[in-house]
């Protein structure tokens, strides 16, 4: 019975990278969270444990670190595209390259009004991300969101929906509408060879987005909801090819007061945990470039 | 060998309540964690598993949330008083209640410069809580916050201290400093009874005394920015008499970057998640009450 | 500029299904994960929010459970197979199914040297898997385990590595090796067709392969030692045609005790959070079916 | 006004200890998370960041990994009274100190019917706990465990409790009843003082005795479960005075399958998360000692 070894990948994950920039007396900080992993010529190492190709995991967390320095960090697409073609440009063997980041997000405090200068507080714990592929000389970025917790106390409706003989659910004219939003969107391969992505811009606009056809379409559906946020940001971006979306239905009940002699006009829920509904999906710009390998090794939502 | 029962209590923890006022078309939404405990004459139950004087958790999680219909939920502390003093008013046998709320923050969704009006966001893992306390006529409000992350970037030294055989920590005159602030403080007595508390106006400035003094205090050790955070709240707020901090000293450990001949001048760290420093302490008005039973169940800090 | 609706499903995720089997006074129980996702035609619903076509996520979470009442749950990867062919054949729409159950693993608990009726305690928190995919009439399963966590304290090396500028491991012939295995393996489809299949029997004896392979592996790498995993599982079961490993190195830092003046062979460690390394690949058999869509919105390992 | 410093304390928290005894081909491991904590004469630091009396938390980590390379960690209650007894007998100005383990359990991994000499897996998420305290020359020893996670398919009644007008849950006689252990218990001071007591086998008899206790009761309430467990840790073990038990009510709700046509004897449930019962309560020995400050800053149950 003959054997093989099939696609596989290694590296560092999760460096809690923190950084200063103190230029003045106002000092700036990012907060990344940045996962490497490397792919290329590896049989050896798994079938017979000779490492001669491998480049250590603790060299690649070194390198994370040490390029915050050489560099500014930058948006954290730049910073993963120099760690990515880093990897796959010094080391024959390697090639291949995935670059994970997640940025968490901090505010100044303020005193007296005043932002302080070297003084945050953390924001939300929505975080900004990106992967970012580089194989050989091609690279692919896949920027998005996750955990991004959003609420509408009305606006969202859900019925005319298929029945059968497990159907108990009511049909509500009128709803709580709340999720997690995760997003991750696909940029062109030309905006991207044309390095004319301004990162933060898009990052920005994409976001808000999200949140404006979130808070402003009048929901029928979850799937619906999912359906706009993706088109919004497509037709904001030009750069973006494609949306995915995972979006948790964080279903609220409104409680059954009845037994209390109350009414409950949804006033009054129960959040619940578990289970969660669970909608996911992909919005397309037509004519989108082949997607490559800029979703692989992803969740595919 | 003869056993008895100790000190017990008994409840719901961690209803998850989310209200939605719809007064005209802009809605207001809370989210909040209420846990309840109540106390009394409940040996039978132990001892026999006899259980008429067990008002039964289902019933207490009733009640939050019939409550929070019957009449507007108001201040957490407010919330909490009602619901105590419900419990030990309408059951005999039940002398003493203990309500916990953690309040989730959210903030209205931006839409074209606009706050939505039904449309909302998670704002930072930072909880507003309360703990009151209530034992027959008695009550007590010990209120407070968690999980807000701060982070100072300098302005914080650590260096002559005591050392041993086991020392081998560098002093240092700059170093990042952040922590995830615990705070509970105490109401006086007499400030409760007559009530003449704000509450959102007492917690709103004791917050921000809170960050203020974590900003501002050039900070030889955590210890010091612990007395100093917990002095402002003192001095702010005359209705406060004791403050009780729990500061985890989040490490951030500038990276040996000397191998690839780079300084790190405090710029490239690496955030360590444990071990971590704990640092825990009161703070106390000179003549404050005594506490009675307003920290009875609580962590000490 | 158009839009068009890719890749998309939904479902109702994590159902915590407990059952008892409470023929005679010996109890028997199963506690489960359960998560269901369809896919079909289901552009209406996104695009127009008209969901004729949609069968709700509760109707789902109902069908999990009367399902578990109607017949024995039997092994999980015959109730996911269950679930998922009748939704695929109880629906025109809807094509395909997705069905996710994670089984949590419990254990008697002894009173006197004798397994108890009917009063259990919760084992580790490692779970067996399975991941059934339904398309018309086509089936694949994806089983395995997760969250099992094992530790070498010797027979592990780790040296001859690629360096470069940015390398300082040092190298090692002596070091612990941990890790949390995640894995998951692919049964043939002619296996699968021809129900011949003893699922508890491949599971139990595929992890034991995996066990023993970790244990007797003498490791110059965790690539190797994921290698010798992977072929032990093919080695031993004939129906299985590939493996896919995800472990993270949970890295062991033995600790510097020279300040100390104490030597530290490898006797006592500080374990590591983050970063730590992951080490991830796929093992196959020669002339392996192809995948089809047995790993379609999994994540790859 | 007048401001003082009240109670206070700080440490390490949470280091993870991990040892490997190495004498034969035979390991053996240990995995604990290590947290002390000092208390003493520390207003200095407080107030003006006079750090001279202040004993490094980094130093008190080195210490933690020192002692045990120096001498075998033996049973955590012993290691617990090393380190604390060594900070507040090394340093005049800490006058107390607080040690809390939590020991993680593993297992061999069978190999063909043999326990493996070096190889490892993680047993249950159980952990066997301490909070040992020092003061001065007196000390205190509270051991137990947590995350015990057992469960009852039958054997549980609830019924005969108090109503009112916000009770609607129905009574039971057959219910499941699950709950995730949290039990501390004291020693007399007798038996710490003259050091007579084979602390593994006290921690093996005390935990079977618990969950005997759980298994053999006939529940009317959780309450009583508690009680029974208690006083049976307390008639096992002569030398503990005082047992404190923390038991959330993991309900267990029976799925209504009525709609579905199906009765639903008990077999089918929804494990909910959220809110959850809390049962909490001490079991006493007549004439136990004085706590002291066994119980200070953990939490009360």
């Amino acid at each position: 019975m003959a054997i093989t070894l099939g696609a596989n990948q290694y590296g560092k994950a999760e460096n809690r990278l923190v950084t200063v920039s103190r230029q003045g007396s106002v000092h700036h900080i990012r907060d990344l969270t940045v996962s490497t992993a490397l792919r290329g010529d590896l049989t050896d190492t798994h079938l017979t444990g000779d490492n001669s190709k491998v480049v250590p995991t603790d060299t690649q967390k070194n390198t994370v670190y040490a390029f915050a320095k050489q560099e500014q960090v930058g948006q954290i697409e730049q910073f993963a595209l120099r760690l990515g073609r880093h990897f796959v440009g010094s080391f024959e063997q390697i090639t291949g390259a995935r670059v994970l980041i997640d940025e968490h997000a901090w505010q100044r405090i303020d005193v007296d009004g005043t932002p302080h200068d070297h003084s945050f507080a953390r924001s939300s714990e929505e975080k900004r991300t990106t992967a970012v592929t580089v194989e050989g000389d091609r690279v692919w970025v896949v920027s998005g969101l996750r955990d991004l917790v959003v609420l509408k106390s009305t606006g969202s409706e859900f019925h005319g929906y298929s029945k059968d003989r497990y159907t108990t659910l009511p049909e509500v004219t009128d709803r709580v509408l709340a999720t997690a939003v995760r997003a991750r969107w696909r940029f062109s391969d030309r905006a991207v060879a044309e390095q004319e992505i301004d990162w933060a811009e898009s990052f920005a606009t994409a976001r808000q987005a999200l949140l404006a056809a979130f808070a402003t379409t009048h929901s029928l559906s979850l799937q619906q909801t999912l359906y706009a946020m993706g088109t919004a940001v497509l037709r904001t971006r030009p750069e973006i090819v494609e949306v995915r979306l995972s979006l948790p239905n964080k279903h609220h009940v409104a409680v059954d007061l009845s037994p209390f002699d109350l009414a409950n006009d949804n006033e009054v829920f129960h959040a619940a945990d578990r289970p969660y509904g669970l909608i996911e999906g992909a919005v397309l710009r037509d004519g989108a470039d082949d997607p490559g390998l800029a979703w692989h090794t992803l969740s595919m939502f």
